[in-house]
């Protein structure tokens, strides 16, 4: 692999990890086993890092989400959607533990990040509209709009839940499976709008993510 | 009014503007001109002004989300109690901007507010059992609790979404009119499951709120 890449790799879990304020770059170096040097040839700062690890995490995240042009969206596509999206919460989790912090220290990554934003909420509402063209939901646009911003909150928010309300437990870490169960809060803020074979899978669906967080 | 009280709200004046980071116990004796040994007479450290601070935070929150013990809750009720929680959401707006970071710094703190989101949900789901009972919301027990979870992560989230989002602007500074905006999305988060006068009541709600929205 690229040293380049290594360096992102890294930096990526050791954020994960640690927090992305605990990391700096030359903890970044030496669990490489590279030099500070090395590390400065290929980015200028840990900013230069953490904004190259945001465009990945954006690249992954828009194409979770790009709608079939071949046929019709189904409603197992948008919970297939969900699986992608929080696997990417999952493996990018830093982002959204400090992001406040993250987008104040760095204007460019402000900048991206509101573009990413509104990309993936237009991008959430050609989805829905489709469900809506193949019948699968009833809903206004208005009812689609405020629904994408509260779907766009809890997804982001989710994480910082978990680990704020200690709802799963006073002690508890992050873990992917408490991550997903995310997804059942979700599957719960769209319910009331679904029609059809989308109403039809609901109860099997909701059990299915009910479980998965009773598990926990 | 006391030195304590004094203190306690110049702090939660300096922290909302500045942000809690940047705000030094120093800052706070030299903006009320008194000594930092007088300062530390009453309080030991920044940590103890703040976890103070979200004492009060957590009283007024619990009283604002009371249900009345003599008569049925109305619709227009709950609506109070977002009108008051948003209020409350504004004035110590500090707290859930970094709120990682301040459960972080402080294990009382973080038991505190573990405790408060349990309570506060406990509460929210006895305003809408009466809200059931009086035949306002027509939903199951798993709609309700998810729904209220659904709430609380876009209430305490939504302030952090106006500022990440750049939904409303790329320089937005956040308003209290900004922050009210929230309640809009929550109204749209219950609409699916109300019924009778609470039904009749959501248009104009709605309109209300989404007016209000776009005035911003």
């Amino acid at each position: 692999m690229k040293t380049r890449d290594r360096i992102l790799l890294k930096s990526l879990e050791l954020f994960n990890e640690q927090g992305e304020r605990s990391v700096t770059t030359n903890h970044i170096a030496s669990s490489l086993n590279i030099s500070p040097g090395n590390l400065y040839y290929h980015f200028r700062s840990k900013e230069d890092i953490i904004y190259e690890i945001f465009l990945r995490y954006e690249a992954s995240m828009v194409s979770a989400l790009s709608v079939p042009d071949d046929r019709a969206v189904t409603y197992m596509d948008k919970i297939g959607y969900f699986e992608a999206i929080f696997r990417q919460l999952w493996e990018y989790r830093f982002l959204h533990r400090d992001l406040a912090h993250l987008l104040e220290e760095s204007p460019r990554l402000r900048d991206s990040y509101r573009q990413f934003a509104r990309k993936v909420m237009a991008q959430a509402y050609l989805v829905y509209d489709a469900l809506r063209t193949a019948q699968l939901i009833r809903a206004s646009e208005q009812d689609v709009r405020s629904m994408i911003i509260n779907i766009w909150i809890v997804t982001t928010s989710w994480a910082s839940f978990v680990m704020s309300s200690g709802f799963f437990g006073a002690e508890v870490v992050l873990s992917q499976q408490l991550l997903r169960r995310g997804i059942y809060q979700i599957i719960c803020l769209e319910a009331p709008y679904l029609q059809g074979e989308a109403l039809e899978k609901l109860p099997v669906l909701l059990a299915e993510y009910k479980q998965a967080a009773e598990m926990v």
